[in-house]
């Protein structure tokens, strides 16, 4: 890490650098690497100012860390992300001393720092502790426990709100300004606001002067950026118990260093918030072009023309859903979807498109989503609610106990990413979905083994209305891509009878592997639900390959 | 519902009726309805200017709703709270119309009424919602996901913050000015501040007047809070996206009328957020009374002298976990505790008196807690995390895949009141556990038969510090009451093995009913992680008796 004897200029020219090699990698490989390129030069003034890996510096999302991943020694590897022996998409314990934690579904990281401030405090040892988080995971519930929290506990520790207005949603980016929840419409009012500006000129007249007095000076900055904000955003990371600093411009490594710097040299402050905005479109000409490229694309294959050949990309199980969920909500007017999760698939746009006033996107609020469609089964509509797999997870008590399962209340969950999912890696595999849902009273758990099964579930799903339904299925491609879209029809649905030892199933298996392994075991296994754990239990452990399997179970309680 | 005809003096007779009531029934069953005694004039209000069952009203937590059934219908069921075939503890569907939402864990009003919200503007009706949330909730971070979702959503909904100071630790009610967490600090200073008690001088003399033109002095005195507010706690909902009000005093019906009207009446106007203050202690003397005897029994059974005879109260095995805790942490200085979860069990204040340094209660912040462990984990320490099953659903996506299991981060999971639990019915049954944490690849799961095997297995998860491992006791008391105790010695630890048919187990049952079940089923698993599952099946089954279970199991993966 020679890093650190850099002038200014060599570190602009070392951001550029690597602003270049991501954007080179980008288009080799075919992946967006915006999060990241808009972090480039925080990446670089973090690293300049604190001393890593003796000072912990924790990431939130995967997306936002290539240019880390660069900077502590794994550039040459950075051809292999996201491939199999190759670099995680995320940040990992194991791939590196300088990721001293693991980020993959966002919003843990300050939960994780204040963790490791407090037993630095403890330990009586000095490091600093600084945690980056999106704007993108503002709308996760934890961070606001994470936040209150620590301002209770008032350990010295740097949070870095990275607010890139990197929606994760591409319709957003597009359309006007509409944001995903209140909060984030406040975040970008902050950053239109006058005084942002005006700060920005004026932080520039203060680090002309740096060379003399730099600590006081820094200070000043502080105090002047403190004092402009006025009651716009700042006050709710105040009253949560966060010091604010902010808005600095995130592409502006003087200023960035300047602020950074100060908040290192500050002793036992409490936890201080850093609002930094970034601009997601600071890539090259290259990536741009890239990028309304792919735009183009995909609005051909929105367009409801399904004829459209899916280019490289073979049709997926996602977009035989929504197909299929369009033909039902034509005939029914009380279904609508519900969707939470980082990213969205993009064949939810022509769902999202043909009834905009029945699709709800939450973001990244996974607990929100299922009490929401609870609430709207409640009112007397159908809610469809699609969540992947592994974030399901995060709304698992919702599930089952507030809500949904418990009062037997008829939401559908739509498990998306079902299994493994190749490169996404074992952070985002679903491999527990049924064991953990399959283990409820109330619930039906299904799973296809081919589109038209899928279909038919979709309208099983929205036929039963008085207990709550679940289906899943993985990412990836279908094996026939030509088949005619027809609607599905309902399963039979079996009589209820004693769980135990004698509930009916029907079981498919859609790949060999799974096949030879489960055909083995199956007499041993007197309920499906116990098979189900098997099979769980055995995916965990093929974790690492890029197998994707899926297997169909209509589980009758 | 003839209470629409009543005057405001005759409202006030009713509520204090109410609380006389609540105060007898409670002294009675011994059950502390402090919660609900705050709410009582609160309540009324709300029948009276909202048209339950058409308007839905919502609670957050059951404690609160206790005056709402005695105007529901429900008041000479009063008596048999939370017996067998009794009134739940919480609201329920399936008991009264007038309970449109399932309450038990805290935090999930708002987004069931919000979804309630947007399925009547789709359907195209008008009745009202309303949620009643209380600062205890305000931690939980599915409020803020669901505020924030509101906030962009537009959909009218009132909200009342029942900020009734009523802190769910005692220890906090009696130290002096510390608080959970930074919000609710802001909170009470919101509470303290002079334009509060000059708001409500100032209303008084608005609502003398109330005869003429009530509905615009209700909006001066509207507007009249919200100027005088400034940005002490009001700016934080405001950028969440709800309209502030407030803060009301919720002991004057006159003023609650007042303002519940002004809100009702207004249309289109998103959702607003209603401030209101209780008092805990509106209770009658006899309530105090019993309060401070109890506060005594309660100080002479922590203060450390365990000869204590536990009154009516037997050992639980609670007691147990924190002996065993005291010893260990006492001989290594790593030991942290972390606890979340609605209420602390009493036991826990020993070790909070022993070690206060290395005690973090962080409230209904589950997804926290969790993350917070493997971040003290990380740094050096050795967490147990104390979380009730029931409540460790809620933090499930951070105990599988953020953070602990997939990282293989040594966190102590210490799961309370795990199983069936009694009067708290089925709402807080720790069913799921074992099932949801033995599909984990990296756990360890155990639970002990009896207080030996517990005081091992904290001996047992204190040497472990490779993996992360769990251990789930019942709620309730044990066997030998006058046991001896004793530092326990860690387990042996089995070889790692191929999962399945192949892992050794050793398991012990507590009580023969579970033994019946078990035994005749035994040869048919060949796995311990599927036996697991079959037990979680039938404990289902059993949740409506008051059938406590506890078994034993050790498993090596």
């Amino acid at each position: 890490m020679h890093l650190k004897n850099l002038t200014i200029k060599e570190l602009k020219l070392l951001a550029d650098e690597i602003r270049s090699e991501l954007s080179s990698i980008m288009s080799r490989t075919q992946r967006s690497f915006k999060a990241s390129l808009a972090a480039v030069e925080l990446t670089v003034a973090l690293h300049y100012v604190f001393h890593a890996p003796v000072d912990k510096i924790l990431w939130d999302a995967g997306e936002q860390t290539y240019a880390h991943k660069i900077l502590t020694g794994r550039r040459f590897l950075m051809p292999t992300l996201r491939q199999k022996n190759g670099l995680s998409g995320f940040t990992s314990q194991t791939e590196s001393e300088y990721d001293p934690f693991g980020a993959g579904h966002g919003c843990n990281s300050i939960s994780a720092g204040l963790g490791m401030a407090v037993a630095r405090d403890i330990k009586g040892k000095r490091e600093c502790v600084v945690t980056v988080i999106s704007n993108g995971t503002t709308m996760a519930g934890q961070v606001y426990e994470a936040m209150s929290n620590a301002g209770y506990l008032d350990s010295n520790l740097v949070v870095i709100l990275n607010d890139s207005c990197h929606s994760l949603h591409p319709k957003i980016e597009e359309g006007p300004k509409t944001s995903i929840n209140a909060l984030s419409s406040t975040l970008s009012r902050l950053q239109s606001s006058k005084s942002f500006r005006k700060f920005r000129e004026a932080a520039k007249v203060v680090t002309k002067r740096i060379g003399r007095g730099m600590h006081e000076l820094a200070a000043k900055v502080d105090e002047y950026a403190r004092g402009m904000m006025g009651p716009l955003g700042s006050t709710l990371f105040e009253e949560l118990g966060l010091y604010y600093i902010g808005p600095v411009d995130g592409h502006n490594i003087e200023d960035l260093i300047c602020v950074l710097q100060e908040v290192a040299s500050l002793d036992s402050m409490g936890p201080v918030l850093v609002h930094v905005i970034t601009e997601e479109n600071q890539g090259s000409e290259h990536d741009q072009k890239r990028e309304t490229e792919e735009k183009q694309q995909e609005g051909l294959s929105l367009n409801g023309t399904r004829s459209f050949s899916y280019g490289e990309h073979c049709r997926t199980y996602s977009d035989c859903l929504v197909e299929a969920l369009v033909l039902e909500a034509e005939k029914d007017k009380d279904i609508v979807v519900v969707h939470a999760g980082m990213e969205m698939d993009s064949s939810l746009q022509l769902f999202q498109e043909r009834f905009s006033d029945r699709f709800f996107d939450v973001g990244m609020a996974e607990q929100h989503a299922v009490t929401f469609s609870a609430g709207l089964s409640c009112g007397g509509l159908k809610p469809f609610c699609i969540i992947p797999s592994t974030f399901l997870q995060r709304a698992y008590d919702q599930v089952v106990v507030h809500d949904v399962d418990r009062q037997r209340i008829p939401v559908r969950f739509v498990i998306t990413s079902a299994g493994l999912v190749g490169s996404d890696g074992a952070l985002q595999c679903g491999a527990f979905d049924i064991t953990f849902m399959s283990c409820l009273p109330n619930m039906i758990v299904m799973a296809p083994s081919d589109e038209d099964e899928l279909m038919h579930m979709v309208a099983t799903a929205a036929q039963i209305d008085d207990q709550p339904v679940c289906f899943r299925y993985p990412r990836g491609a279908l094996v026939r891509t030509d088949y005619p879209i027809c609607s599905g029809t309902a399963l039979e649905r079996l009589a209820k009878e004693k769980f135990l030892l004698r509930a009916k199933m029907l079981l498919y298996l859609g790949m060999g592997q799974w096949f030879k392994t489960v055909s083995k075991l199956r007499p041993f296994f007197p309920s499906l639900a116990l098979m189900s754990l098997l099979l769980m239990q055995d995916s965990a452990s093929l974790l690492t390959s890029s197998f994707s399997g899926s297997f169909a179970i209509v589980m009758p309680f």
